[in-house]
């Protein structure tokens, strides 16, 4: 069967990322001061974000040009390859058309360095000289490792101890690129020894890294914080992804009907996603686009649209998203990633605003059909990748049932090389499904902020 | 420092393979039978190998077509892109110009998909049903699995038992595949068992565990064996790597001075180094290859050029090449692969024809030139492929030292992901450099067969 492959040049890397807000016909909800509850200026952030970052971040334009030092590193590994799925078409017996976008060919083996790179840009062309950032298994902690080394910059990143523990491996790739990483809670901040007091063994989130982090930008002068997907300049800077494969699709003379991406911030769903949503409402073709979550962090299907924390410690803006609330912490055995408590405003939004569907799918199905696609196509998905997988083989199913030759077309995110143990422990039958409890749920969200 | 990247189009795909042995003046010497001694007939193959292969082992055509099949699998990560390393020539402030082959964005990570992509096809195409083959670390396990699953055959992999205990995500990644992993020394075959009686806790060899391979193959007439280095043949799929770089160093602009291969077997460096070798034989352009190997298992620069067994058990043909003698265990706490105790005949016979350098590298200097080249460019070598990153540059600091502005060209086999343990040893001290002892090899080569 042959390889079906739409490659582009290099002078086909997009010039211009490509801002949704402008295009959306109700305005993104207002971004709030935690201490005041009314919305922030743009100059409450600069003790935390590059300038230009903050910038981008409220910006309504909607092309923002990417800068040439930014695109000339993109191109060592971009622009990144779509193909179209045949081995699995035949394997999963379906009319449907099934395409997917490629980003584990970068460096790091995932999508995140597109927007490593430009946010270290940005800080280093602004004269900062550290970053502190905070990483789940790893995957934005060793890119923005990489970025920063690139750039010349320091890189602190906190990793969830859990992670820090079970996976010592994308620490290791942090280590090889120059980055120091701390297990968090740590002793190395205020928000970090109060988690540590209450709870010794705490095992960390997200929600408290990013605490950690956010605290040592706030008190360090020459050092900026980083965050690796939620921000509307990190969905702006993943836009890279979508606006490839519109032209890429272009040159399999297809459209997609429906667009798959995985969702734990939200980054890699929006960057295939968002461009083509622009298209549709800007007049365009209508295309389906379904967020897939795991099952055991129901963000976008449990958890209500309100005004919460991106952190645990409570220093962030109050953000009007999909949440668990700020003090969610995943069950320790899921081995899918996608933990966050939160969901980025922009798919938040866009979910809310009904043009898209969000599914929650169960990890152990996310495994089979990770299997599945590595067995016909070659390619071992990151778990994190296998929830987008999986909704595309639900997808092509019931394009099956239905007898329609439909056309999906689905984001991996990245290869899974670094995540062999959980592929192991599906293997072995160690695995178990776990959907988080609505008793919990209830209770999380009552601590939610009343705004 | 902007990237340089010399991209090829699907079309500019080789649609043959350059076979060396065209234009080598001095013939390759015969291969032996183990039992009579007398150079082997082809029908003395045909239990072990597709008869395909077996074709091109002994053939003297200089291009062999590759079947459409075989590039349509191929195709989905070729041509690899070459890249000019500039941020690593800043880094090293050489006058030298450094160019290197990716091979690391195969599913797989390395090169060796270029050979078990087609020795998967030919066999199947033949009728057989089911592979047998060993691997070191993995590379060529996962990659053969990976090409098995493709081609619907059975693959059964024995996996030197020091790696299948220390680096369980090679076999994960086997397993993945659907392949069969088995840890050698095993009770499954007479090799095995005859090897356990006498030392239960052998940690295995990959001579060993080509015995075990190729007596399964041996006794089961639906089952073939293939080895993922050494042949004729595997040093033929692999010239792919070398033809693609032509074509990018012409698209350079530029023409190597010297080209830069690791060896454990051999299979990489001659993908690199053949086609430009072959440019010379006809009267083209000079060019000096350098074959860098371990200090740990120094084949090449300490091994003499000798009839010998390619396995322990002396199961194999006897061919001439450097060998450490088929006896020969390397040390425990080497990390950086390439253990093999002989060399491919053809890079041997490149070698002793005095066509090429080798050169023996410490692994602390290895590890070290890896990381100043993921630190620079960006990918984290593979621990093979740091001896050829170690080799490129002591080149670019010798051009410094005579102020030389000479081309550099090396080939980056694989991605360093699956080896992170390796790197977290080195990063924290664990590991030591050892040469292996004189004493040893002369007593491993006293063991040497008469021929």
């Amino acid at each position: 069967m042959d390889t079906v492959k739409y490659l582009l040049a290099d002078d086909a890397l997009p010039t211009h990322w490509y801002n949704l807000q402008a295009d959306l016909p109700e305005a993104l909800p207002a971004v709030l001061h935690p201490a005041t509850g009314k919305p922030i200026a743009e100059s409450d952030l600069t003790p935390l974000f590059a300038k230009a970052l903050i910038d981008q971040e409220f910006s309504r334009e909607r092309w923002i040009e990417i800068p040439d030092a930014v695109r000339s590193i993109l191109l060592q590994w971009r622009c990144t390859p779509l193909y179209r799925a045949r081995r699995l078409e035949q394997v999963l017996d379906t009319p449907a058309k099934i395409f997917y976008k490629y980003e584990g060919v970068s460096p790091s083996g995932s999508h995140k360095p597109n927007t490593a790179v430009p946010q270290a840009y940005y800080n280093q062309a602004e004269g900062i000289r550290k970053i502190a950032t905070e990483t789940g298994a790893g995957q934005w902690g060793s890119s923005l490792a990489m970025a920063c080394q690139i750039f010349g910059l320091e890189c602190l990143v906190y990793m969830v101890k859990v992670s820090y523990n079970q996976k010592p491996y994308r620490r290791a790739l942090m280590e090889a690129y120059g980055g120091q990483c701390i297990a968090s809670p740590s002793d190395t901040t205020d928000s970090g020894r109060a988690i540590l007091s209450k709870d010794p063994d705490c095992t960390g989130s997200l929600g408290i890294a990013i605490s950690e982090a956010v605290e040592v930008a706030a008190k360090n002068p020459d050092t900026r914080y980083c965050l690796g997907s939620v921000l509307n300049h990190v969905m702006l800077h993943q836009t890279i992804i979508g606006l490839e494969a519109q032209s890429q699709m272009q040159m399999a003379g297809d459209y997609p009907d429906v667009i798959v991406g995985c969702t734990g911030g939200g980054s890699n769903y929006a960057g295939i996603c968002f461009p083509f949503l622009g298209e549709q409402l800007r007049g365009g073709k209508k295309v389906r686009l379904l967020a897939v979550e795991p099952a055991a962090c129901p963000t976008l299907t449990k958890g209500p649209l309100a005004y919460d924390y991106g952190d645990t410690a409570k220093l962030t803006p109050l953000v009007k998203m999909h949440t668990l609330g700020s003090g969610f912490v995943p069950a320790g055995f899921h081995s899918g990633g996608l933990r966050y408590h939160g969901m980025a405003p922009m798919v938040s939004h866009v979910v809310g605003c009904g043009y898209s569907d969000a599914r929650a799918i169960n990890q152990l199905e996310c495994f089979s059909a990770g299997l599945t696609f590595a067995r016909a196509e070659g390619i071992l998905p990151a778990p994190e990748a296998t929830h987008a997988v999986a909704g595309a083989v639900q997808e092509a199913l019931r394009c099956k049932a239905e007898g329609r030759s439909e056309t999906i077309l689905f984001n991996l995110c990245g290869h899974g090389h670094f995540d062999m143990q959980a592929y192991m422990d599906y293997q072995a039958g160690k695995l178990v499904d776990y959907a988080y409890p609505e008793a919990e749920i209830a209770m999380a969200l009552a601590g939610l902020p009343q705004v």
